[in-house]
């Protein structure tokens, strides 16, 4: 793709703007510089006045970057220098790509496909220094439960499976924890079907697994056909690097399986997703670094990217004729910080390894800050779901006295 | 101010951009009308693909901006036409104001000014046929309790006191439902203050009101020296136009806060507010729209204009020195939809009056499209924030094993 056309926004036929690589890029591209600034104030945040600094990073990374035509950004968050702490500045990396091979080759190939065309990606985030790196929901397949057909389920692997294997392998070769979330096989429950995050450690280690909590029922998102509401709560990893969590997908719509994170002490939540562009995407600019403010931690958002078309043509509702693919996956991975700042995202339309350092400091700083928590007044929720949760609830509601009246 | 400037941005000696009246203006006036579609679609959602339609108001509404200088913008959110229910249109407004006079000025003439200034764009509202109107935090005063100083106490009324009085001959002239946000005694309870919204019906009776259920502690909100945590729970009020609440000011730091009035069956929630510009206007884009977007109702978000100089300095930490004012509170008053569309913003620096048309059948038709309250697995949160509020919880923490190898 031609850069100046993807940065400035080519003008479609129809007169829409096609072709730009995100919406940062556009606004830099077309604004003059101290006008962007203060846009990117508003819009980015900007880390409470300091500016985002571009980390320098290795040819190495960059020479893959190149060669495998992967979008490669690497910004770091700052944070108040402490008398009684040291720093605690993470390296933290986020993989978004679309798939490798069309639907229509043999699954083993389409896997196999994907994996060689992430292992660059992964050896550049190692070459980066990277500690911490997350994949995007079901890496290792297409997004294929929009079609409603069970064969896609033979992507399904246990947590000890051939990805997690690969991942291992990179995992502990760059000293570097992986998250890396699947389409989970459970061998030792009847051969269920869950969407699984496995949580692979610095030394090639399997930490843990989390399952992803909400399944929506949405446009073509038609996951409920395949697996169940996770049952893992939500578990914080205590790595060597920080504690981390996981959000999958859909669950960054419920503000409450965001705090739950918060509540059990996440430093970093990730929210590895697969979502398309007339859904949801002026969602996602909003809905996690809501996340990362209302709870002082970071947050990590990947998108897949491309459009993956189906052999059989399916329907789901919505008045939308029957149709071969899932819409544009509109990739567009993001930090987001607790100060409310977050980084650029990366490019709408192609593979891309998003890199931030980010002193982990910040988050407790943030809560001492603007005392969310201690504010929270959670005893009343506590009662008030407890309340909600029964048939026979009542909501609060104060009528118009007036508005009944007529009929008395 | 010169229009041309305020709308372009000017750029200042230190090389920032000042004088512009809000986001939105600055990039329509700085980027050609496509691109700045293309960046509307993904900054304000554009209401699903349709376009926010400008309304056309009466002359007497906009010659009362005219002649009082205050920015007025209509624009009305769509909603599919459903077969079983008529569409439930109804015309809501925001207003944002600076004060009147000094606050060195007797109080009684800094009350009465700001209800001098008040009542034209409450006719204006009144002539454009809004149905239910909302004003700012504490509206009646300076937002003083920066200060800490306890005079400033005089200016709480009853919630019958002159102010509701005031609003209640409006509110029956106009048929308006007025949400007004003010300092509060509590006659009742050993004259006690409180920061509280009073509903007035269209026939200009009480429906009720509500206190703030959470009370910052950031930089020079000082407000808990005042008042404390409200006791009137998340009531949702029934009005011949809609269901409404209020989440006032600092509660929308709190997703579980907005939670409850959606729980409880809001329409529309207002976020009557005063913030201020370094600390919060990163945040300001983000939370309202986020709660519209959870809980799949309306939101009309409000901050106040100007600077306010006190008499006397004050300091509140934060390695600020004494000062005598509390930052520029940024206006920027705007309405989110359950679809993640928003309207711009009125004005950063002006006094402002913001209508939207909205049909309250959006509402529902995003419960059903979403299908987030059917998904939310309230019970795993009540049990969680159950045990969360016991002394002996204990967060859900899996450690890598690894950690602790050394010191085993």
């Amino acid at each position: 793709m031609d850069k100046s056309i993807s940065e400035n926004g080519e003008t479609a036929a129809d007169g829409s703007i096609r072709g730009y690589d995100s919406l940062h890029q556009l606004l830099s591209a077309n604004l003059k510089p101290e006008l962007y600034q203060e846009v990117s104030r508003l819009l980015l945040g900007s880390n409470c006045g300091r500016s985002l600094e571009q980390i320098v990073l290795p040819d190495s990374a960059k020479a893959l970057s190149s060669k495998h035509d992967f979008d490669l950004q690497a910004v770091s968050f700052s944070a108040d220098k402490e008398q009684m702490r040291k720093p605690r500045v993470v390296r933290v990396g986020l993989i978004q790509n679309s798939i490798a091979l069309p639907t229509t080759a043999p699954f083993s190939d389409q896997k196999r496909g994907i994996f060689e065309k992430l292992k660059p990606m992964i050896d550049a985030a190692g070459a980066a220094g990277v500690n911490i790196l997350c994949l995007q929901e079901a890496w290792t397949m297409p997004f294929a439960f929009c079609t409603r057909e069970k064969k896609w389920c033979e992507f399904a692997e246990p947590v000890n499976g051939e990805s997690t294997k690969f991942l291992q392998e990179l995992a502990k070769k760059y000293n570097m924890v992986i998250v890396s979330p699947i389409l989970e096989r459970d061998m030792d429950h009847g051969e269920v079907i869950w969407n699984t995050a496995v949580i692979i450690g610095n030394n090639g280690n399997i930490i843990g697994k989390h399952r992803k909590n909400h399944i929506p029922r949405v446009g073509d998102f038609n996951e409920s056909t395949y697996y169940m509401e996770g049952d893992t709560g939500h578990p914080v990893f205590e790595t060597v690097f920080g504690k981390i969590a996981v959000n999958i997908c859909y669950g960054r719509h419920h503000p409450l399986n965001w705090l739950a994170f918060g509540l059990n002490g996440a430093e970093i939540v990730f929210n590895p997703s697969a979502t398309v562009g007339e859904l949801s995407e002026p969602m996602w600019p909003v809905e996690a670094r809501n996340a990362a403010i209302a709870n002082s931690y970071f947050v990590g958002s990947i998108n897949r990217v491309g459009t993956e078309v189906f052999p059989n043509a399916f329907t789901s509702g919505d008045g939308k004729p029957q149709h071969n693919d899932f819409g544009h996956f509109y990739g567009s991975s993001y930090f987001s910080a607790p100060d409310a700042s977050c980084t650029p995202s990366l490019s709408r339309c192609r593979d891309g390894l998003m890199i931030s350092d980010m002193d982990l400091n910040l988050c407790r700083q943030y809560k001492d800050k603007w005392g969310f928590r201690m504010t929270a007044r959670y005893e009343v929720y506590a009662d008030l779901l407890g309340e909600y949760i029964k048939p026979d609830f009542k909501p609060q509601v104060v009528s118009d006295p007036m508005l009944h009246k007529n009929s008395s």
